[in-house]
């Protein structure tokens, strides 16, 4: 990646507007100076940021994995996808992983760790979304918000991996999220596991 | 993955409207039946659909990819990808991938394979991206559309990995492409590459 300077590229805020509100998505419209000085403006949904779960299961047979089926609707379609969810206000990422494995899968782990960010939408949203890989996992009750409806699964990634090839996973943070997996289970990247109780203590609080 | 109806998990549209009309964003708002006949609403954003390449340039040294660095200004940072772009209306994904590198980045390519199918964003966005393969690159003059600004860098797959593993690369279908990516250069998945003229006899058209 060339080093230099980003100022032949960086586009500066001018002004900023709230131009619609509805029951879940924000916009915003800013005025902004594009490199060359000249006007332009940039239209994006404003996200409280997300967590995704990649949750591995250590058994005889080798890895599986804790996957959901969920309906969404603006692509009207069934999604294969790793466990993820929105940050409540002023929620810390690890704290929305730990919740949201719980809500929906049942799951809680004994150790995590933090992997990478993704950004889905750089184009049109603020949206971020944490990757935590989670392990020892053990099974209680799952809590789903009311109206939501998901099917949780347990699959291998040789599994998962086909239907990545098949274009039946096409979910953006789930694709992410494999690279992440095969370079884990590959022993190319090697993730800074924690105790539940460590990662709690150390997050930093949102600012 | 389970094998059933989706009838436990589909989600009804009863009636939809759009609440917002911007110089780039579109968003409606659908009423919707839940699968336990309860109401409720979605909004998304309505989205033409996309498409990203991954440039393959075979050299002595090993294979490079094309790659941009472009200001995101939803996110504010400098983000690393692959080329990609917009449909325009009534464009096949081929069409756009095509003219799309070119614009961006100068390069021709002899052959194209069609690996797969990206959803960004499946909580609040029609958005699909159609990822093609480009290889036997020639280089030309590129043509920005006015207003974009954004540089064009040779990089191997080792360095962009290493990218991703730092948390330099964040964006969801650069990520999802290095996963392609990597299971295409170890020959795990075999991509049916054509030739230029082949795609563009015999790739449908939009409906």
């Amino acid at each position: 990646m060339p080093e230099r300077t980003d100022d032949h590229l960086e586009e500066k805020r001018v002004s900023t507007e709230e131009v619609f509100k509805g029951n879940f998505l924000t916009v915003r419209r800013d005025a902004v100076k594009l490199p060359d000085g000249s006007a332009t403006s940039r239209e994006f949904i404003v996200h409280p940021g997300a967590v995704v779960i990649v949750p591995l299961i250590y058994t005889p047979d080798g890895v599986k994995l804790v996957m959901e089926r969920q309906y969404r609707y603006p692509v009207g379609l069934t999604i294969v996808e790793f466990p993820a969810g929105k940050l409540d206000p002023g929620e810390r990422p690890f704290d929305c992983a730990r919740r949201e494995l719980k809500e929906e899968t049942g799951y809680s782990a004994l150790e995590w760790a933090r992997a990478g960010l993704i950004h889905p939408v750089i184009s049109y949203s603020t949206e971020f979304i944490d990757i935590w890989f989670a392990r020892g996992l053990s099974l209680g009750e799952r809590q789903l918000d009311s109206g939501e409806f998901l099917d949780v699964f347990l699959s291998t990634p040789d599994e998962l991996a086909s239907l990545c090839r098949a274009g039946q996973i096409t979910d953006a943070k789930t694709l992410s999220c494999m690279f992440w997996l095969s370079n884990v289970l590959s022993n190319k990247w090697a993730l800074d596991w924690r105790s539940t109780e460590s990662c709690d203590l150390q997050e930093p609080v949102p600012s």
